[in-house]
């Protein structure tokens, strides 16, 4: 009996792997193993014998882990029994000096460990797309829209540039903090690594080498929980980037707007009662799941507050956390690049829109030249209110009002007029501001 | 590969059937049945076939329709077209007038009907053990404690009982909450039933009367959201209760308090590297858990802020927080009920936690018999601060302290003072506290 | 200095009266005075003597309050002082057998008596005007709109009336609410009104009695914050319907599909570059405050879960949260009842969008009749997806098309056809549904 | 009348200095007058006139702008108007080519900048007491525990040592994020810089060298808001660690572990009706307002997924956002640096309750100490179950119950054993992570 969407519905193949139930106990072996192998080259145990075991335990499958933890109602005890089980005379050393928390933390690390490197791929996939429609439609002249209402040209080349921009901050916020969360522990019962004497900083250093991994600069008997906030405010800031994407895509795709259009499918139906409509539903997914991914950061602030060398109320909480918020992540990273990749501009909506306005978007264009024709602004400001007024309520354009204002007639001729007003006119450094996101992004990113 | 853990791990098996992917398609089945059904006795359809059709169409497999759903990507096409490859004549009516959402916002009250329902019975349980508890330890005198410092005494018997006052709140707010909740629709697609013209109310009352259910007072494509807002919101409200019980239970077990102790399973292993320890690991989880919970509240705020007759960014969302705050708040009332139908009371420690004070703790009681004999608050109050702090630096007694104190001595004799600080003697109304919550209890629930 | 917005910008004075810190100074004198009273009539005080003592303390200022408080840090103690100072001999009675909490507490039940009265006037204002604008525009039929996407058509009453049937259930919540939230206490330090012998539940009674509250069922030295927890969420609930019809708004008020528009003042500025602008200024505030206030609904869950008899964390919080969300709340009711009660419908715009789908968002209604013939549903469907994909791509109308299928001909004529593509004529219940949430309401509140 | 908690309880006057709405005004007549100075730069004034202008506008008061405002209802025109009052010929120049969220952007920037400095200076001071009581503490051996239950030995220098490398993080965090979050842009209505023609660059340049900021990679009509996300999860990641060692104050504060003490002053008033109180009243407080700051990340995000250009739901948000989470950060910040700088360590208690589990959280050196004798791990883990077990039931200590075990004595003399179960002896590495946390706290930060 399936329950969980994640488990029927959402997610890929590969972020699943590395958060799956079966995927946290082999990488907790692998952590076992580790410590046989720092024991090892501490001279506890005999070396040569450890690679024998290792083959051994590697070998050892999640059922017969999960088959002794329904005996013995402990996850870790029946982990170190599995182990010990095939471990022969290293089986003493099992586990040696360790706490259940320097297993599963330190995996965690490895499942983080693989995420944010899948999750680097899927950002810069979707960055690689934004980079392409921003040079491809850098010259798309289309209205600027502020409130919802008209406001003066832009291009489609800058939006895009402008979501990147966000993207390529999210890249360089997870590169900044690797450091901080890629970290594992071998700390012992309360963090004082006792029961290795002073051999303690060593062992954890071997083992965290062996794994590539650093170790905690300090934990108790749980690495501190802020790094897994960070991880997940991570998640939640992507999210809301994708959410802010997807859902000017949906407004732009609105009936009456109509400038550009989700890919839809030849075998779609997009509606069981209306043969011709083009829904954006993928944008709409992934709206609807990046709210449910922010859902967790609370949480995940509440289990960071735990009471002295650590209570159990995270666990819970993060075995479900950790798991939807990576697997949701990568899920509507992967449906953006998808969305991107296929995404259609219609240019002669795009046209349409722009030229319903009527010029009327673009008096800040009058406004400007008449201020340096020495106008005051205030004075200017007046002219253009009123020939907008004008236009509006005759229903023309804002040059035909203008060319029956006196105020303007003694300073513009018709052509420079029309030249004001076309909007190709009047896009400042547009081109400038995108080629500096596109060389930033490339600076950033090695093989963007 | 399973990825959740609702779906290895936490959940019962009666709320995860409610809720599975299976059963949401068996209610939509079920939907579309009562349709057809509603169509026949408004004599679209000959309703003796219908009956006939009933029977096969309710033999649907999930999996056929999934398998449909593969080919095509629209889960209710899928549907629809599952049941009319085996509806005969009464194919043609499958689904009519009817669009996507009539039949998944049906089938969800159909669910949360039924999770409505076993959330009842997991309250009452909890009420039921709590109220027990209140009875069995109603003179259970105890520390009082405020700040987590000592405070006047009471019995475990009225925390008992006001935490069974929380949770008969629940019930209450429950029961009204339902005649909101549990609606249903056959509006079509905008919500005007254009396709039924105007037996469009008749064939919607039919279905629901059908169903049990009752139509939505007026719905879109779908149902306002509002009222799954004050479903999720209400088992929000239970999981925070359940978490204060959760965290109290944790407080009066930590190793010095040690006033009560969540039982201890023989099979149980406590820590890998201590074998006498107690964790109240329940109680450990459901705080964990029910953090998780809350964090669903505001996804499905948003949820509910809906582009004009619909949109589409609810869908994926709802999936997953109807689901996982169901299944997440069945499991913690069960364990919850599990965790008090087991609780064990250290009367032993009680007890020797509130002698630990003193007596300081009962100041109250000598400055309120003071007023009575006509000292001024304020001087009483001094007195008593001056007792108390002389008891505190010497270590003994407040008794012995005020023993001594002459303006204490003129107006009580010692026997007088013992009283006064007999715990026991200074319980106010704590009795028929109890016995008010027990009794507003039994009347509101028939069953209790 | 001012910093908080609330204090200089958001907020009406009525609301913020309620909420005031003076405010809540005086609603505390209201509950000691309550007492003294109380204890007056159990014998314990000379009650003539009350009459008197009861306008010199209700003549305290909240000036002389704070300036006590800022001396002993402790702003109960420092209310007694300022009553004891001026009540004679009753003095030594002041705050008898109280605790701070049945002070702090009782007074924020007094606010939340009128905050939720103030808040259901402004429901109901909300809905007159919803109520008036469904009747107004009953017939102003309209495109539907899901995903975004054209959809059947539907009615501005339509609209308004589903709104109007959200508040609806908000009045409703409210007043079952009521009874739940209007509770105060007099339970003493921890609970047990220890301090009033087997006066305790007596007192309690008519310290209510006098102030018209009810006592709490049961009480430690607070009353269990479920209820205010039920106070916040159903203030965020409001706020999401706020938003929903804020963002609705604000969609059909978008440039190209400019269907309706909020009032635009005469001395507003619209842009500082664009004079012409007409911005949902109002509608977009509310957004964003929405989304604020339900920002305080996991704050206010936290709040309720203390330790034992209390704890102090709820104390700064809820002095933020309650004063917050009833003032924000507040606020944006107000607003939505000014947007709505001035906003304007553009009925050629609305005819506009409707007829440039060319018919193809009626594709149904012959659908419809279609299988009314005799068509099987799925072979109707593929006619008229055929047409539509025809009518799109010659971008003719859909009745064009239409006329040209042999299919189509042989069942209707063309006036059939055109009768049938007339959106009025495909509104099916939606007047009946209008009159039904209008029925409705007028029955739930008296005075609509 | 004054409302909110933050105008009259909460917060420090530096923050609030940073933060109040005179202090916004003026930042922005400055970022109004950096823009005049870089077009006298660029030639567009004469920069002469600019500084005689400069003066004249930073004299503009606060309450002249508002009232502007207050007549022709737009902020930033009003602001406008104010500044070309007092400018003379630079007048028409002023504002020029800018929208209102170039200096209302600008101005945040400013007031971030502040705001971080501040915060810098708070986290420090918050780290210097942790990393002072970190080395005083360092050998004061207590009970570590683990889900409130008793465990091996650590030490009070560990706790602190861990505080203080969570708190070393955030101020890692601090540094790294500035570079993104100090930018200001002068983009003009869409962010193409229109108005500047080809100028743009170099005046946003210019503008930015005048303040001290970086210009924004790219921005619309505003900066993208993912850095504000940033900056606010930041706040509430601070809260979440100072949260918990709040708690962590507050549990070893309680009754009966009473190990340490926030520090009490003479003045304060513990408690209404008990005058030996002691109350963990700040580290309760702290808690509460974590939560609510916490409670602002959502609509943060909510705030950043804009439409279009910009849409206005930000801006109320965003108002309340940036305000409250900066002012009660900072004010839980003091706070803390206050509780710790006054903590006071009761040694006794530490001692008693360590010696109160009677070696038996030490079971693991002698576990250890078999396992190296050779005894395989879970045989001894079975002697020492079966021996605590023992001193458990005949509440007499784990050294007594080992000494009459054979499998024992054969392996350890009385004195060995007796060492074997001294905490000081079994403290691991503990001095050394201390060590390391404050070598690593002093790298990072310069003047620690």
């Amino acid at each position: 009996m399936i329950v969980h969407p994640i488990d029927y519905r959402y997610g890929t193949e590969q972020m699943k792997r590395i958060w799956s139930e079966d995927s946290k106990i082999k990488r907790m072996i692998r952590v076992e193993v580790a410590l046989l192998k720092a024991l090892a080259r501490m001279g506890y145990v005999d070396e040569t014998e450890t690679e024998e075991v290792k083959k051994k335990v590697l070998g050892i499958t999640p059922d017969r882990v999960r088959e002794i933890e329904n005996e013995i109602k402990h996850d870790i005890m029946a982990l170190v029994k599995a182990i010990t089980e095939v471990a022969g005379n290293s089986g003493r050393f099992v586990h040696f000096g360790a706490t259940s928390n320097d297993i599963i933390d330190t995996a965690t690390a490895l499942q983080l460990r693989d995420s944010l490197k899948l999750l680097e791929v899927r950002i810069k996939e979707v960055i690689r797309h934004l980079v392409r429609l921003a040079e491809e439609h850098r010259n798309a002249v289309c209205l600027g829209r502020t409130h919802g209402q008209a406001a003066l040209p832009t291009t489609y080349g800058f939006r895009f540039a402008l979501w990147a921009s966000e993207m390529g901050r999210h890249y360089e916020r997870l590169k900044e903090m690797e450091k901080r969360i890629l970290v594992g522990q071998m700390s012992g019962a309360v963090g004082t690594q006792a029961a290795f004497g002073k051999d303690g900083l060593e062992i954890e250093r071997e083992v965290m080498r062996i794994l590539g991994l650093k170790p905690a600069t300090i934990s108790s008997q749980i690495i501190p929980r802020d790094i897994y906030i960070e991880y997940v405010s991570f998640l939640a800031a992507i999210a809301s980037t994708l959410e802010k994407i997807a859902t000017n895509i949906r407004l732009l795709q609105r009936a009456e707007t109509a400038e550009l259009m989700e890919k839809f499918e030849e075998k779609q139906v997009g509606s069981s009662t209306m043969p011709h409509k083009r829904n954006p539903i993928d944008s709409e997914q992934i709206c609807g799941i990046a709210r449910v991914i922010r859902g967790f950061v609370e949480p995940m602030h509440q289990s960071s507050i735990l009471w002295e060398e650590r209570d159990l109320t995270n666990s819970s909480a993060e075995r479900i956390i950790l798991v939807e918020t990576s697997v949701l992540t990568d899920h509507i990273l992967v449906k953006m690049a998808k969305v991107l990749s296929t995404l259609r501009l219609n240019y002669e909506n795009i046209k349409r829109n722009l030229e319903a306005q009527k010029g009327l978007n673009l008096s800040e264009t009058v406004m400007i030249a008449l201020t340096k024709k020495g106008i005051p602004r205030q004075e200017a400001h007046e002219i253009l209110r009123q020939a907008s007024l004008r236009a509006y309520e005759k229903n023309t354009s804002l040059l035909e009002a203008l060319k029956s204002d006196e105020r303007i007639s003694k300073y513009f001729s018709r052509e420079e007029l029309e030249s004001l007003l076309q909007p190709e006119n009047y896009l400042g450094t547009t081109h400038e501001r995108i080629d500096a996101v596109i060389a930033w992004l490339r600076e950033l990113i090695d093989d963007l």
